[in-house]
């Protein structure tokens, strides 16, 4: 996945449920949040604030969105979207890299 | 830790002992490598290419560089620095928040 450039970078690590997901948080120029992280292998529940866009650049995953039924796959070169307010079900298959893009 | 402006980002994380350090390489403006990473809880032997200073913005760990007997302890808001082509024997105590520098 090509470099992000020109960017703000916050140093400071987000690390959630005890290090199963890492990220950093950054700013493009034009100041647009986005984060850069990974996943590792394990089942997750993750809320939303704002709407989001999981751009997976390695690894691969099944998803279900709060209130499916159903899990889709994603892997790397993929993308898979959740709305704002909500959650999804995430199953790491495979370690995932990701760039979150909000909003 | 204030943020660093203006950078390039690798957006794909570097991922050492399955985990137990994530790190996100970024240039400066002046093309200057860093990398920001976290490292969990545990005992870990890290290798350096060139040298390097770890500066911590949070955390605690003990660090006994190759070739000494001594244990050294630092945390957030301190630094230590590593000889090229050496390593160093690191226990964490608290994960560990840093900003690598090269060079």
């Amino acid at each position: 996945m090509s470099n992000y450039e020109n960017v703000t970078l916050d140093p400071t690590a987000n690390v959630y449920f005890d290090g199963g997901c890492v990220s950093h948080t950054f700013y493009t120029a034009e100041g647009v949040r986005k984060s850069a992280g990974v996943i590792f292998p394990n089942t997750f529940n993750f809320g939303t604030a704002a709407p989001e866009v999981m751009e997976l650049n390695g690894g691969s995953c099944r998803v279900r969105l709060a209130g499916s039924e159903d899990w889709n796959t994603y892997s790397a070169g993929e993308s898979f979207s959740v709305p704002g307010d909500s959650s999804f079900d995430i199953e790491v298959t495979e370690t995932l890299s990701y760039v979150c893009h909000y909003g």
